[in-house]
């Protein structure tokens, strides 16, 4: 019966919220958009209209109350988070909040506090890559102890450019880095308890004085190190990998690979010909796929009651990752992570999400 | 409006039916699976039971005629397929209907011309290598002339083993070669006129008196040849390639190295380690996605009144090339395809299908 | 003591002498070049000069038999070799010839049999391959049975361009598809037994009339078969491989991979980068280092008085093959190879070149 | 003539030494070895009888001094290299002389002004490194410019295994990340400045209390960064990679794809099969190629009164950066490197080795 299908609402209608209406119409089953919310109201008529029976409305918070939502997609600002994942939660309505949670680990702290008095799991935060094939299968191999304790992890995180004069320093720690928290904290299934973030003489193609490439050190609460490297004008596309070493082997996802291989004519080297692909022009190529895998579970896991992937948990644990992170960029020195006590604030036992299917 | 989901019914309940049961179900977007049909009601009604609002029907033709279907996914035995995609042509219904289109090429003609005569495009052939996202690009890469002309391909086709006693090196044409004819005419855009196959001396994996791995040869309308290795029983895994030669560059689909990258110890070899990955196990797994990005195309086609991917057309020139094939296994001889002027049956300027969005 | 290296003298002063000459001078331990000869004794003074206390001489056969000359490698062009091979056999003097070993068959039959009457091996024939570390592991991996009986071989051959303006179809199969023939008869160890050669629309780099690329396909001993590729005008670089498909496993020799990979700025496709490496120019690049170790080889062997690598039957049975080829090439058809019997040449259990260390 | 070959002797006759003789005797041209010196002098002569026309000595001074001996390959422990170089510098020999150049910075800087004093160039140090194709080719594209100011390196050393008790935490420092301190200061062409050494929690697999794997970071003269892997008991082989980052594009080094490439049945991982290759058992075998050219290179330069690859100012820095390496084992702390200014001890515009052929 059609009324079976999870009835959607987007909050948010820019770049992240038109692809995720895309989405829901053209390749998730189970679901479906019946609404969009933005203050910007003429361009949440605009995505309603490109779409058989969506309503647009101006006020978020109207969205989220609507009896014909069921469940919630958060793609508005960071800045305007923690409203409206706290109404989701008030009006316990399963939600798939974008990074980041919230702003600040206060704030995160509060929803995760939210999300636990309200007795049931309901926010599932959007990082996207636990979904990715390569990812997904790294963490398995690695959770599967075939390759013994996990030791190092090398992240490479390339962007061409970024696309306004407004990206600082900062912003890389917060909105290019948090993907490689989150890929650390999911890979060891540990707390990152530290953070250094070194800043090499930067490429010409950044913004004066902005810090690209950074390099970041994390320590794991067991003691592994991650080394990551972001570099959000690399001016070639869209390249992110990451390499685990264990004490049995170590294995790649994300090598750039995977795409036609051709050989042609005409390369610039003096060389006659050159072998090789394309590389991935930018995320939503690059993780098209593992956003589909990501809305999909998500929808199937609100028809049962659950959440999978990433909890608000991880959500807050970046968060204060990314907040030491911006400390430490200022003055190259390791900071620590000050993270609440999981056990204090879930109660002893608490569960993660459900495993990914 | 849920009513403008794309009501869709399933004939035969197998595993490609299942698995298309499961996807409408799962991962498409715009069609719900509203009833599926098989003479073995039982698994009908099993497979029914598995999803909400399904009705299982043991009359396929039964299940045509539904004015509650809108659409037709034929997965039953290719000896059935002739009387069930004519049944839903005259019921002007969408059909998306698994290889091979008929048994023979008279049949499948038959089929061409009921569709011809509805006046309207209603059947596409599940050829789903042409959603691969690989095989498309590459499609796209031959046809965008930056390579000059298409001289060549090379087709490699292996599977892990074949399941049951009965697979007959006749159906190693006919099951497995057939989808490198559709490969053939799809990358070249043009008939193949002559098909020659050779027999090697065969893996001691195949049973008596098969001959597996089988070479096969065919001679394209514009001059350009094609070398297929198709190899049933290779005890590996599925792997499956193209690649593609040109004036001024080659280019390869399907080469195995997409999937995780991984060192590790331990290898017969008298080496301390290795290198690389895992071959898919079978074609759900190597072509799962192209599987849903075909059902997909298929829906939103349909709900256009369009049809995409491989037409009725298609379907027959891929029967009649193996039906050539066949008898060169015989005798190892070449022999011509014995082919209808696409024009004189489907008159001048005939379209085909739209292309792959 | 340096009269423990081995003087070597060259015949023929063209690209592959010159090479010689340098790689003797320059890489090879235990030997040293005594003496160049070629007609033009201009060319052969030139070349002299380059080097200490190297002599030139006009005369191919006063070189030969020049009693400071321990052993001669023959680069002259192949219509002279049938005489300056059993020169230098008859001076019992260790010889590497270049491919082809004659220009016939019955002239490659003269010199194997004048070999066996001198009762010990002398003559190694230039099928560099053999010592490339890929084809060399190939071999051996094949030869351990650690992937079963082989079934298959696929060879790609592409040169960028040819040189000159007779190069003709025939010369595609005598000069570059002999190559291929030797692969196959070392991966397999078992002799061709027949040959057809196809002939595809021409590229339009090749010379009006020329066949290019060809297709080919050789029928062993034992019943495997060998698809070849020969593209001698492919306009990229020069891409050699072979591909072995066994009962359990395949392996493939000579991938471009080899070298630096790299992401860059600016590729022609759209996309704003790629990932590759550059694509060998020509053999002397692509098998340089085969060279090394041919010679390296052949060096080390005739100071113990023995053969590794190609024989004198090897170069015979090659050109037998290239000969059926050419035959094959003007029809189409499949051409038996006419092969004399080995044991009655060469007596039962006539051992082969020693294995290559 | 054979007097124009450089005659050589080599002092110290363990593994490198053994090999270097068998090099020498086997794959180089325009040398030949003389003489061995060791002062096990049972050792000597066995490695002297294993070659024609070489002499043992017990004392590798009096192999220095020795008329018969041209130039001199020190593959002695690193505690008798500063005597023994010292010694080759006032007998005016050229010398080649395996890392580390001595055993601590005081000493190295002594070999730099002897050799300043002599007034000719004749030590090259061992970083074999700078002859490996692939590292080569690297350190010209990044010195060409084509992908702008080299910003990062990424380097990753693991060994199999360590073969021996006495295989503490410094000497991964100073005989294993030595390696990538002369590969950072090559790519980049400047000095490093400071270095930070990261214990990670060891691999089970160490000795108790050995820091393994370790992460290195240097800070180059410009401002760039280097993170540096080193892993010594990796358990899987030998595995040695550079990744360079630059303003336009990346590059690596190394890459263990370039044997053969092979799909074979059974891996444990529960897919039926596997594609990939085997990973170099050690450096023997992965460096194999390119001890053969920097030794060619050397004897190469030597005839020319010249010396190519690192220079005895290159073993000194090495020696420094280790040396400060070690302190920041001990804390985890940065360590400024304490260098000389080559300009003062060298003069200005004092020349390096000449570029690699």
């Amino acid at each position: 019966m059609p009324g079976q299908d999870l009835r959607v609402g987007i909050i948010g209608v820019g770049v992240m919220g038109g692809d995720h209406a895309d989405r829901l119409a053209r390749r998730i089953g189970g679901a479906r958009l019946v609404a969009v919310a933005d203050p910007d109201e003429a361009r949440a008529r605009a995505l309603a209209a490109r779409h058989d029976g969506v309503r647009a409305v101006a006020d978020p918070l109207a969205l989220v109350a609507d009896e014909e939502v069921d469940a919630v997609i958060v793609a508005s600002p960071g800045f305007v988070h923690e409203e409206q994942v706290l109404a989701c939660i008030a009006h316990s309505k399963p939600t798939l909040c974008e990074k980041p949670l919230t702003m600040d680990s206060a704030s995160s702290l509060r929803v995760v506090e939210a999300e636990r008095d309200a007795g049931r799991p309901l926010v599932q935060v959007g990082f996207m890559r636990r979904f990715d094939p390569q990812y997904a299968e790294l963490r398995q191999l690695l959770a599967s102890g075939r390759l013994g304790r996990t030791l190092l992890l090398h992240n490479t995180h390339r962007n061409k450019s970024v696309p306004n004069a407004d990206f600082r320093s900062e912003m890389i720690v917060r909105d290019s880095l948090v993907h490689e928290v989150d890929v650390a904290r999911f890979m060891f299934g540990e707390e990152i308890v530290a953070i250094q973030v070194l800043s090499p003489a930067p490429t010409s193609h950044a913004l004066d004085g902005v810090v690209d490439p950074q390099v970041a050190v994390f320590t794991m609460a067991g003691g592994g190190l991650v080394t990551n490297e972001v570099f959000v004008n690399c001016q070639v596309g869209y390249e992110v990998r990451c390499e685990a070493v264990a004490e049995r082997g170590s294995a790649i996802a994300g090598r750039p690979q995977t795409g036609l291989y051709a050989t042609s004519v005409g390369e610039s080297a003096g060389a006659p010909g050159s072998w090789g692909g394309a590389v991935d022009p930018d995320y939503t190529v690059r993780f098209g796929l593992a956003y589909d895998r990501e809305v999909q579970a998500w929808v199937d896991a609100a028809r049962r009651g659950e959440v999978v992937g990433a909890t608000s948990w991880d959500g807050f644990a970046a968060t204060a990752v990314c907040t030491a992170g911006m400390q430490s960029l200022a003055t190259g020195e390791r900071v620590a992570v000050d993270l609440a006590d999981r056990e204090v604030v879930l109660g002893v036992g608490a569960r993660a999400a459900q495993p990914i299917p």
